[in-house]
C-alpha cells in the first residue's frame, strides 16, 4: 500500500497567508501568484529563489515572404549578440543575477562555431509555412524532445523562456490562430516595427498562408505546419519543466503561443505556468483573454528574448519569499484588528 | 570662470537609446526610465545598482478617533516585527538583496531600546488633527531636517522609502486635500481594512478634522496641521535624497502623500522620483492623477511598508542595465531594420 500525498487545499493555502501580518488581502497579487506556488508545489513554503533563461533561436522560411522589418541575417547576429552579452536579455539577467543559456534550435547558415552555444539544430530553418508545411512531423517531435533535454541541463527551481528568430511573430499568429480558431486579423501585429504597408502585406501573406488548412488544426499539426523550431523546442520545454516542479515564467507573444501549444498537449502543467508581461504585440492581448490569463507586468514592451520573464522574476521571488519567510501575526506577537 | 556641465538633450538621450540592439521602442516604459534616469543623472551610462529601504514609523493622535481597522500598539509591535526581520518588506527586501533601516520618527509609549532602530523620536505620537494641529512648527522642521540626517547615514544610488503608523491613510487623506484642494471624499479609502460603517465614521471625522482650517494650505501648514512624523521625515529625506543625487522610490498612498508634500517645497526634485505602484487605496490613484504620475506596477497591494517601491526596484536597476550594458548595433554588428 503507497500513502497518498496530503494534497493542500486552498483553504489550507488561504489561511497559511492570512496568518501573515499584514491587513487581509494586503499584498493583493503577490498574494495570489503566493498562492499559484503553493498549489503547485504543494507545499506552504515552496522556496523558489533560482532562476535561469533558456533563449531559444530559430529561423522561419515564412520570413523570406517579406513578414519582418528586419533582414533574416539578424536571428544570427543576435544569437552571436547573446553569446557577447550585448542584448537587452543579457543586460537584465545580469541585473538580476540570472544565468542565460543560448539554443541554436535552427537558425539559416552554417552552423555557429561558438563553445557557450547549446547547439541542437533541427535544420537551417524551417520551410515557408505559405507554401507548405513548415516542419515534419518527425522535425516536430524531435523539437518537442530537445526541449525535455534542454530543461534537463538546468537546475534552477524556475525557469524563464526567450525567443529570438525573424519573422517568428507571424508563424506565432498563425499558431495561435490554428490552435484558438481566434480571427486571424486580430492575432497580426507589428512584429519588431513594420510600416503600414508593410502590416498590410503581412497580413495578406498570413492570410494565404492559413487558408492552406483547416480553419482549426490539432495541436501537432498547427506546430508542423506554421511554428518554428524555437517554438515547438520551447514548449516541448515547458511541458519537462513543469512535470520536474519548475515554475514555468511566459514571456511575450511568441512565448505565449508556445505555452498555448504546450497546454493544448498537456492542461495539467497550467499551474506552473506564470504569464509575466502583456506585450504591446497586437495578438498577444487576445492570446491572453483567450488562455484567460491575466500578465504581471504591464511595461509597454515587444521585444522577446524572455526580457518581460526577467522583469516578472523578482515577483515570482517575493511571493515565494512572502509564504517562507514572513512572520505570523501570533509568532511576532502583533495584534490583530 | 567657471565652465558649465554639459546637459544632456533628450534628442541626445533617445537616439543612444535607440542605437542599442533592439527594435525602436521595443522596451517601452523601460525606456522611459531609463531616459528619466539618464536626464536627472546627467549621463548616458547612469550606473543605479544599490538600493536600500528606509522604514520611518510614527503614532497618529487622530487613530484615538478610532478610523483605523488595527489598535494603535500594532505601530510599535510592527517595528519589533521590521527589526527581527519578519514583516512583508523584510521578507521582499531580502529576496531582492536590500537593506532595511527602521527609523522610530515618534512611536507612541516608552522608547524601544533595540540597538539595531535608527531613534530620531520627534514626540511619542502626533495630537490629533481632529482638535487641533498634529505638531508645532518646530516639530516640523525637525523632523524635515532630521530625514536629510537620515539620507545621509545610506550609501545606495537608490532609496526607497516605506512608513508603518496605525492611522497613517487617514493623515494622509487630510494632508493630500489640504495640499492639492481635491475632494476629500474622493481621498479616503478603507486602510488596513474598516468595514463600512467603520469607513463611514472614518469620513465623518476628517471631514470635521479637515472643516477645522481653510480648504487648501501652505505646505508646511499641510504639514503642521494633519501629517504624521514618518510623513514629514519622508518628505525631508525625498527631497535630501534628490538633491544628493539619489533615484528616490516612492510608494504607495502615505508615501505619494509625502512625495506631493515633498515636491510643494521642492518641485525641482521631481526628476529623482520613481512612482513605483499604484495601491489599492481609493486616494492613490486620485492623488497619482493629480500628480500626473503613472506608476510602474499595478499590483492591487495596500500595504505600505515600501513593499511596492521595492518589488519596482528591479525595473529601475533594468533600465540603468539597460543604458549601461546593451550593446549598440554597430558594436554588436547587427543589421538594423
Amino acid at each position: 500500500m503507497t500513502s497518498q500525498p496530503h494534497r493542500l487545499s486552498d483553504a489550507e493555502i488561504q489561511s497559511f497567508i492570512d496568518a501573515k501580518t499584514k491587513p487581509l488581502g494586503a499584498l493583493g497579487r503577490i498574494e495570489t501568484l503566493a498562492a499559484q506556488i503553493a498549489r503547485f508545489r504543494n507545499t506552504l513554503t515552496p522556496r523558489v529563489d533560482t532562476c535561469e533563461l533558456v533563449i531559444f533561436a530559430a529561423d522561419h522560411g515564412i520570413a523570406a515572404e517579406g513578414v519582418s522589418a528586419f533582414p533574416q541575417a539578424v536571428t544570427q547576429q543576435m544569437v552571436l549578440n547573446f553569446l557577447a552579452g550585448g542584448a537587452a536579455a543579457n543586460a537584465f539577467a545580469r541585473s538580476l543575477g540570472i544565468p542565460v543559456h543560448v539554443v541554436d534550435a535552427g537558425v539559416a547558415g552554417e552552423p555557429l562555431d561558438a563553445p557557450a552555444l547549446w547547439s541542437y539544430r533541427i535544420a537551417p530553418g524551417t520551410e515557408s509555412s505559405l507554401r507548405g508545411p513548415a516542419m515534419s512531423s518527425a522535425e516536430l517531435a524531435q523539437a518537442w524532445q530537445t526541449g525535455a533535454e534542454i530543461v534537463g541541463r538546468t537546475q534552477a527551481q524556475a525557469l524563464a523562456f526567450g525567443e529570438m528568430g525573424i519573422g517568428n511573430t507571424a508563424s506565432a499568429s498563425l499558431l495561435a490562430h490554428k490552435l484558438t480558431g481566434l480571427p486571424l486579423d486580430t492575432l497580426v501585429g507589428r512584429g519588431t516595427g513594420v510600416d503600414p504597408a508593410g502590416l498590410a502585406h503581412k497580413r495578406a501573406v498570413l492570410g494565404d498562408a492559413a487558408a492552406r488548412t483547416d480553419t482549426t488544426l490539432s495541436v501537432d499539426t498547427a506546430l508542423a505546419e506554421y511554428a518554428g523550431f524555437e517554438m515547438a523546442m520551447m514548449a516541448g520545454a515547458m511541458q519537462a519543466a513543469a512535470e520536474d516542479g519548475r515554475m514555468v515564467l511566459v514571456d511575450g507573444f511568441i512565448a505565449t503561443a508556445s505555452a498555448a501549444a504546450a497546454l493544448a498537449r498537456a492542461p495539467h502543467i497550467r499551474p506552473a505556468m506564470v504569464f509575466c508581461h502583456r506585450s504591446q504585440e497586437a495578438g498577444h492581448r487576445v492570446l491572453l483573454d483567450w488562455l484567460n490569463a491575466d500578465p504581471l507586468l504591464d511595461m509597454d514592451m515587444r521585444l522577446g528574448e524572455g526580457t518581460g520573464a526577467l522583469l516578472a522574476w523578482p515577483l515570482v521571488k517575493a511571493a515565494s519569499a512572502m509564504l517562507c519567510d514572513m512572520a505570523s501575526f501570533d509568532s511576532a506577537g502583533v495584534s490583530q484588528g
